[in-house]
């Protein structure tokens, strides 16, 4: 395993974020654009671009914009998602609807969007074509996706294969966009790109996976969230449409009743018994392994160097806390 | 004056919007955004598209694309200005955020921004770079202008040029955006571009401003908005901020006690008066005029023929009722 210094990257990336990410953006929309560009972040999808990127070429550079038009990208989807999911708290701060108001957080949104095209291009005009193309073709699949998810709330029964579809575009395809749009900028062949954003889009997949089991099964001391949030809502994660389809009519029963169960320490308790006792952790892990292993299976398949493999699949590995 | 059949540039947008407006958008997504786009509406943007295009060259088919990303793009900022103006009508028709709730309109308007992307450069993919440039300064121009009237609801004075600046961002850079994306798709020299840009502003300009004046003086049968609703909610209009500019201390204290006036019949009377009173009627119609020769003088600086720049004379005429 070639482990390398993730923090390196991101420190580059906050550089230029620090500098140029508002750069000729509206005067009146910069505190609230600045306030969650500045939020601490992992930065994992401007990392993706620039190691994307750097398996081709070692001018990176010239793939810093794209790198902070995605970050920017998902950073307008963080300030309208907050506005619907009416959360007061992102990343241990303040949201931008609850600091500037709603509207005005609508504003920023609008207005960071074709910011973020605006620097997709910046200084690659001759391969404007492919990166624009890759980027709305991504940018409305994420809306879908959103879509989708919030009309799961009034969904009675989701089956774990449209989970796989939400997820896929509300949170997947912007990781595997990063990758292709790194290799874009790098020069890559259209074989390639193709298994560099299958990548990313697995490996997208296994960390949402991730995510739900870790809501429900994390240590509370590493999570970084409140464990069991997902459980006390009733949220359809991979775990309960899981749990959902596979139930018997006696554990269907107990499902509908927990949905009701007031008391939330309690609610978390017997839902994560009765997750365990259905086998939904080890589903969740063969999963995740599962989708680990073709985002590998794509990324050997590529053109680029031993070394570069190693090190995106270190990034994957990372991502998806196989190693510390 | 060349007198053009402006109904049948319509139809080709109406009939191309149909068809095509809404391809390959989410399907999820369809209905709500089908709603706006099928408001009726005058259509003026992409029918300025089509003529600055048509004042070039002859093969309309190619300019229809970005058109309709033009028309896709103000109905986007639609769909979001009537969440934040909490409006429950447009057009006569109950508005998205109503109809579909207020995620699903914030939701909508985001996939329309990159959708109307997708459409600006399809068919024109050589001219890509200009199209972009253009297309996402304004939009990022449009959301400054949007913010900027927002923050005039709560401040007590705003200035004529303040105001001129605002309703230049808010909606005037559309038109302008517009004649030049016609322009730039037709061929249009550098020299050419800028001033169909300038006469889209500056007939965008006079054309807010007469809405401004018919808000307070127009027909009611011919205006088809409530006479007086601005004045009602206190607005910053060209008209009302012109007034407190130019008012001595008496008619100051006149505006202020009148901005609590609770009859609504009795407050547009008045203010009526107190605007007929200081000349205010005249100043919009002095510069609309302005503006309209500005626009003009620009136009007639192009190398367009004689025909097309009359047609496009003709065009200005009917947004700012010259013309029956």
């Amino acid at each position: 395993m070639h482990k390398i210094d993730l923090n390196s990257y991101k420190e580059i990336i906050e550089n230029y974020l620090e500098q140029y990410s508002l750069k000729n953006f509206p005067s009146n929309l910069t505190d609230s654009a600045h306030h969650i560009m500045t939020l601490d972040g992992k930065r994992l999808r401007p990392i993706m671009v620039l190691m994307s990127y750097l398996s081709y070429d070692e001018n990176y550079q010239k793939a810093l914009n794209a790198a902070i038009a995605i970050e920017v990208f998902h950073n307008f989807t963080l300030v309208h998602d907050d506005i619907m999911d009416e959360a007061e708290v992102r990343r241990g701060q303040v949201t931008v609807h609850q600091k500037y108001g709603v509207n005005k957080a609508i504003v920023t949104g609008d207005a960071m969007l074709p910011h973020s095209y605006n620097l997709l291009t910046l200084g690659n005009e001759d391969k404007a074509a492919d990166l624009l193309a890759v980027f709305s073709k991504m940018a409305i699949e994420v809306m879908e996706g959103q879509q989708y998810d919030m009309n799961f709330e009034t969904t009675d029964f989701v089956t774990p294969e449209e989970y796989m579809e939400m997820i896929k575009l509300k949170t997947s395809v912007l990781f595997g966009a990063s990758m292709e749009i790194g290799g874009i900028i790098g020069g890559a062949s259209e074989d390639d790109r193709s298994k560099l954003y299958d990548f990313g889009l697995y490996t997208g997949l296994a960390f949402q996976i991730m995510d739900d089991y870790l809501d429900a099964f994390g240590d509370p001391k590493t999570f970084g969230k409140k464990v069991g949030g997902d459980i006390v809502l009733n949220k359809k994660t991979f775990l309960l449409t899981n749990a959902m389809k596979l139930a018997t009519a006696e554990q269907k029963a107990r499902i509908e009743a927990l949905f009701n169960e007031q008391d939330e320490t309690t609610k978390i308790e017997q839902f994560k018994a009765l997750f365990t006792e259905m086998g939904i952790p080890q589903l969740c892990i063969d999963k995740m392994e599962e989708l680990h292993n073709l985002a590998l299976e794509r990324l050997r398949g590529t053109t680029i160097s031993d070394e570069h493999k190693e090190r995106l699949e270190y990034l994957g590995d990372v991502m998806l806390r196989r190693v510390k």
